[in-house]
């Protein structure tokens, strides 16, 4: 399994008039923390684009259990449970808050693809290589 | 069953480098969508909110199939399939582009909540008196 | 004189924890106002860009006088005081709320950047030739 | 003088289709960079509305010198060029690249309000006793 975490700071652009976080910009929350996996691994996304991949998000399932509020550190955390083969992968993430509590979960798929042809391909093998060791 | 349709242009923030519509700005879509569906049904959300109820989303699912760009006219629908009976509402969606493709479909559950209690309520009876006739 | 008036609905996500429109999301505001106003003329930003034409903002001041709230049906006209000679162009623009209390002003300055080169160019004259009428 | 810096990497959401992060973005770095100088000063934005006060803004000046592209690191600094003696306070800001390019400068005014008569009131003590020994 490979897993990574990483902090974020609520600010107020992210809360909405109900005093909590606004559902839509979890989405944010978890393309910050699958950028710092990848960046975990040793290698960024960024390198990935100039390689000629991109990887848009083909599923988002999310599920909201508690909210996030304003000025809240919450601690944002991606896993890869396989080893990705095909053209696809996904990640499954949450959200944890100050005091431990697991508020949302989600699992998010990517696919690769070729950033000339729009076409899908296989994980790129930098990409593979750094993660073979976690499974 | 219960549909309406709201029509959205694409402006430059919501767009991303990939060229393309940013994943996490659907929440918005599918939020205003369902915001004209209630007003459409002679209520408003806001009317709901000073009602004492709130909505929280509890899951959002969504697939991403083609995407939008810069500048389309997208039609974005969104769709009671059943009468809800409970404390919960599932709304379908779809986002078609101007040449009639369904680019995004997406189902998107919410609650009743008691805006004092924050305990999940039963759908308040002046929504459920509007919604009735379409079942 | 050439002006042009758009309207938006507020919806929640442009809200913040104050129960108001979040301060940032005004650039929104303008953003789609000015595309509207191009578009009234009889072309898109979009066919600028296809041109090679970029229009990068160089300079946003905004005067918040009075909040915008949820589900508010503003009116955002942006207007061009003098024919613009140069590179630049700014655009003045005020939000106007439902009862018609200004609640916003600004002047933002756009310049007109060659796609390929970078570099500030005169404003196109396809774009000169429909304001032409206006001054 | 008070200064204060934090830094934030650009992902995806804030970027646009030109490849650069969304001119209206940044009113959400100078919001973060604020509100990390308060936290340094020793209090919270978020203590200042448990005590009854609301900082909206009410003038925000950006001069956009040069793009903030994905991924960059930037160091957003935000001051006080003099210690705020009514009403108002005004943050100079400005971004500065990995590189040492100042990419944007700002300024900000904001204003103490009272949350429940949302009438202007003088900066709360608590905050001009730890702002006093930097003037």
């Amino acid at each position: 399994m490979f897993s990574s975490s990483t902090q974020i700071r609520i600010h107020y652009a992210l809360t909405d008039q109900m005093g909590v976080v606004y559902y839509g910009n979890y989405a944010q929350f978890f393309e910050i923390a699958r950028t710092e996996a990848i960046r975990q691994l040793g290698l960024t996304y960024k390198e990935l684009e100039a390689m000629g991949i991109l990887m848009p998000v083909s599923d988002v399932h999310i599920h909201y259990r508690k909210p996030v509020r304003y000025d809240e550190l919450i601690t944002v955390t991606v896993m890869l449970k396989e080893m990705p083969t095909g053209k696809r992968i996904t990640f499954y993430g949450e959200v944890v808050n100050e005091t431990g509590e697991r508020c949302t979960t989600s699992d998010i798929t990517l696919y690769f693809v070729d950033a000339h042809t729009m076409k899908p391909v296989h994980m790129p093998a930098a990409l593979e290589e750094l993660l073979k060791p976690f499974f």
